[in-house]
């Protein structure tokens, strides 16, 4: 059986895992970031690398290839590029550096895409050569995938359906501009509309989802809002890819309840009549702790 | 040197070109679609294998294969579906008739995703993998191409970026929907304009951009405007596959030095960083009248 190391490089921590060809995560350790933030991005490279090497000795295995996923991660060059949630700004080479020191491949892309990846290879996504992943947290970060084949775009930088613009002269965005789709459909587009609505006090995501699942109708709203403005989108992206299925990850997803519905409701309303009542809009076949390591593995299989 | 039959079907007329390996065309004849509107379509499909047959037989070569761009081309089944400008409606099998009848591949896509294929052949987009072709005529239409590859979708029907939403409930489109972008940039959209801006009597898009190279400021204002709708939306279409360059054709094409500016500057304005800067604005390589023939043709090479 051949084995692969699967590395999610998030804000906060980043987890190597030992990946099973059969998409088994064997074992996996974490690193977290704010240990490194004031050296040079290289010994957190090296970190990860020391950490590849402790998971094969351990499981006494040959790594093949080691699969990354990280934020404005670019596959071309394997680098990370102007991350705004990473200590280290500018451009870091990772792919080339873990692969001439750990002597196997290694492949990098930011984390939507590696997740696309991952459905298609252990997920829903196993019969699908044509649709476009979302993963709604912090942000909306999207994978779209045509024809089998990933797309990158000329730069590598493709897939960033999250900033698309949703409301002119809107919502401010993290990216500095105003109205992405962004800035209304993530965790921290949530919060903003329950505030919106006249909600108060502390809270999350997760206790809105809660309250609206119980019945509290401003609650409810919050989350019928969220679909309505992403179905909204979602009709207009079936413009440019023809997708079979929209695939929703993260812990957003996990309220697919309160939001399919007018999702469905408004994206077939609103969208053109060639692509009306033929899109599937799924979840995610992959636990949420495991998908971005799997996914990332599955890059480089 | 090698032979091929590039045909361009229209609402109106449809050209059949016998084109070179190298991209010229040697000869071409053409039908009009009116002499068998009231006949079934069979009819329409036999006299395009004549024409094919008869270039062939004048010229004294052997058809290699067959292209055709269509209105509502479907590539996978090669059939042409509820094309709204054709006197056939429903789904009509063209490809495979005229495989089976002319004994040599037959294959048949929309007339953008063709001009796409032409203009990597034989124009502009020889060196790009990523780009984006769009076509402004009496519609909008568009060809993605990814990773060298037209994107075609699910179904077949990807690229429609004329019927993605420029302005949510905003001027009728002739698709049933409104706000579509087509409906503000194409020449019906111009003429909306025109009228829109106060502009009076019967005056063509052609005529309005004469008047505006003439510095008639109402004139130069529809223009103008034109390209800020147009540039707001190819900001947006970056984030799905960041393309290295956007590629237009068709006679708007022709009034650029009226449009590019303001398109170069809004876009630019509302685009994402990641993609600022990076996207080449440019035109068609291809003659007006010939691109569609080349295109279909360099789809089947």
């Amino acid at each position: 059986m051949k084995h692969y190391a699967g590395i999610d490089i998030g804000g906060t921590s980043t987890t190597i895992g030992l990946v099973s060809e059969e998409g088994s995560i064997i074992d996996r350790s974490i690193i977290q970031i704010a240990d490194f933030a004031s050296d040079s991005i290289d010994l957190f490279i090296e970190q990860m690398a020391l950490e590849v090497e402790k998971l094969a000795e351990k499981h006494e295995c040959k790594i093949q290839g080691v699969g990354i996923g990280a934020p404005n991660g670019n596959y071309y060059n394997g680098t990370i590029e102007y991350a705004p949630n990473m200590p280290w700004k500018d451009v870091h080479p990772i792919a080339p550096v873990l692969e001439k020191r750990l002597s196997c491949p290694a492949v990098l892309t930011n984390d939507a895409n590696a997740g696309a990846i991952g459905e298609m290879q252990f997920g829903v996504a196993k019969d699908l050569k044509d649709f476009i992943y979302i993963t709604l947290g912090t942000g909306l970060g999207s994978g779209i995938v045509a024809g089998g084949e990933v797309i990158y775009g000329h730069d590598g930088f493709a897939g960033e359906m999250g900033h698309s613009i949703l409301v002119p002269d809107g919502r401010n965005c993290t990216c500095g501009r105003k109205g992405c789709l962004e800035a209304y459909v993530s965790l921290r587009g949530i919060l903003e509309t329950y505030r919106d609505l006249g909600g108060t006090g502390e809270t999350t995501p997760k206790d809105i989802a809660i309250r609206a699942q119980n019945g509290d109708e401003l609650c409810v709203e919050v989350y019928r809002k969220t679909g309505n403005w992403l179905g909204l989108k979602l009709a207009d992206a079936a413009t440019y890819t023809s997708p079979k299925a929209y695939v929703f990850f993260g812990g957003i997803a996990a309220a697919s309840d309160l939001f399919f519905p007018s999702l469905i409701e408004t994206m077939e309303f609103n969208i053109h009549n060639l692509y009306r009542d033929k899109i599937q809009i799924l979840k995610s076949g992959l636990p949420l702790n495991d998908a971005a390591v799997l996914g990332s593995a599955a890059l480089v299989m």
